[in-house]
């Protein structure tokens, strides 16, 4: 078995050649490989694919694709031989997590205004004329979507005393969140959250789902923070939403409109959230750590050595045929 | 029995009443009387006081002390009659807890950086050319004092995967630190650790405990917290440590020097620590929230109906002398 990088995959080589050891053939494809047949005579049916794409009408036959990342949106299944397997990678939400919870002590503690309150020469006064701040402890926290990321959200917060008002469709039943709502029991969630905490998946069913009503619904003091995709809420109501100060405001990472390209131009938004004083505008980088790529390679290289090994893959998203029948 | 507030604690007087109903009596004397026998005759043998500060030769007799703090350098215990017991109060081991991984989630997140690189006209460069910000998770937090504070900033780092190495005299075993040091051991804690937090208190055996030695045994990239005393670390050592890049940073809330008066100018240090672009300066700001002011009334609130009551009163300092022979 060898193991094929194809596109932006290849520039973490390196850290699968340290894990797996030097005897390990690993060969890395341009990012023209995931569409263009032409690339297709170097992968063998014995081969492990490493790719965030492969789009086309037929792939050739091999073992296993691992999506180095969460989403399968750039993979074609039904182009795929039925006997390749399907793996993807997570660890995002823990630096999701981490900015999430970041954010809002930063909202209640509010860093930079003190620090930038000290000086020699205005210490005196600051220190006299010290302006109370706030705390996370004992308020609520609403968690739209209870998946992966809004349970490691959910872990986090507990340990500050937050209480946990989680909205999914299943109700996992094992306490960690303090109260579950179903999905049409938004408005519950809502009303009682200090904080609202955006993470389900964007589908046709979400798509808008927090409008105006659901933003009247919120309390006035409510922050609302999105790290999931910015289409679930909509912009024009949010937008005036926090310009008429009708809530507390909002951290918002994710965008309506980003570059395709490598030199194309467009807004964030049709609307410039950035100047309002209340929304906190970060550039879809909650999960853009530096130590995300190396866990989830570590991660790929683990289950490599699995499938050498003969061992269960872990995060399997679509078995190989197989194993199906097996 | 009547409930007498001495000076500042009298502005939470309608805490009290809001807690303990309009049938208990309260007065409230100016701050003068902490120290001034003057108003000595306004405190009856069945009253509860509730000051920061007693300081006199010798106290009326009364039931109860409740200081409405932590810190007992204000009371002088030699003056209070034997049967006057002491209480006093925490709850701001919560904020410093939420200010110290608020702080270290800013580190690693840089969010006002990420704010900053917002606009629609940056938008579309921001995003193609993000920069990776840095992770808590799997990184070690020494703790130096594992007592209350300490070990809230503990409880709240376990839940990002942080692994806490703690410095005190006992183990608690209670495996909240995955590992405990004793103070001769402070060298091991330093070597290992990312973030350094100092929580221990100020006694003549901790004054300027980590100074240039210790300083040069922690990682060129971790990050001393201080949120206890200044005079713990050495200010000339730390000043040099920070500007020469020895260390990766420092947040630091508390100060070498403070105005004591209403008018008075002093610096914060004899170094511009403020003007240091790796050193985060806070004006003392770690407890100065909100909520503490009416958390700490409710714990009185509720140990004043203890008293009323006959029930054992909680955080006991000093137990009134009938019931040490009881």
């Amino acid at each position: 078995m060898k193991i094929v990088m194809i596109g932006e995959a290849g520039n973490h080589r390196g850290r699968l050649e340290a894990a797996l050891g030097p005897t390990q053939e690993i060969i890395c494809l341009p990012r023209e490989a995931a569409s263009d047949p032409a690339w297709d005579a170097a992968i063998a049916s014995d081969d492990a694919v490493i790719s965030l794409r492969l789009r086309r009408e037929k792939a050739p036959s091999f073992r296993l694709l691992h999506v180095p990342g969460a989403g399968l949106d750039g993979i074609d299944f039904e182009a795929l031989a039925p006997e390749t397997a399907v793996c993807n990678v997570f660890e995002h939400e823990i630096p999701i997590a981490e900015f999430v919870l970041g954010s809002l002590l930063n909202w209640e503690i509010r860093l930079d205004a003190l620090r930038a309150s000290m000086s020699p020469a205005l210490w005196s006064d600051t220190y006299r004329n010290r302006v109370p701040h706030g705390e996370l402890f004992g308020k609520t926290m609403g968690i739209v979507g209870f998946g992966r990321i809004g349970r490691a959200i959910a872990t986090r917060a507990k340990a500050f005393g937050l209480r946990i008002v989680a909205l999914d469709v299943l109700d996992p039943g094992d306490g960690l969140a303090d109260r579950i709502v179903r999905p049409d029991q938004l408005g519950i969630l809502l009303a009682e959250a200090d904080y609202c905490i955006v993470t389900c998946p964007l589908l046709p069913s979400t798509r808008g789902m927090i409008g105006r009503d659901e933003l009247a619904a919120m309390k006035p003091s409510a922050v609302l923070v999105n790290v999931s995709r910015a289409e679930l809420v909509e912009q024009d109501a949010l937008y005036e939403a926090l310009a008429e100060n009708r809530i507390g405001g909002a951290v918002l990472d994710v965008w309506y409109r980003y570059p395709l390209g490598a030199d194309d131009q467009v807004a964030p938004s049709q609307f410039d959230f950035s100047a309002l004083p209340n929304a906190v505008c970060t550039p879809h980088s909650s999960a853009w750590t530096s130590e995300l790529p190396a866990r989830r390679y570590g991660f790929i290289a683990a289950n490599l050595g699995r499938l050498l090994r003969g061992e269960p893959l872990l995060n399997l998203v679509r078995p190989a045929a197989a194993t199906l029948h097996a």
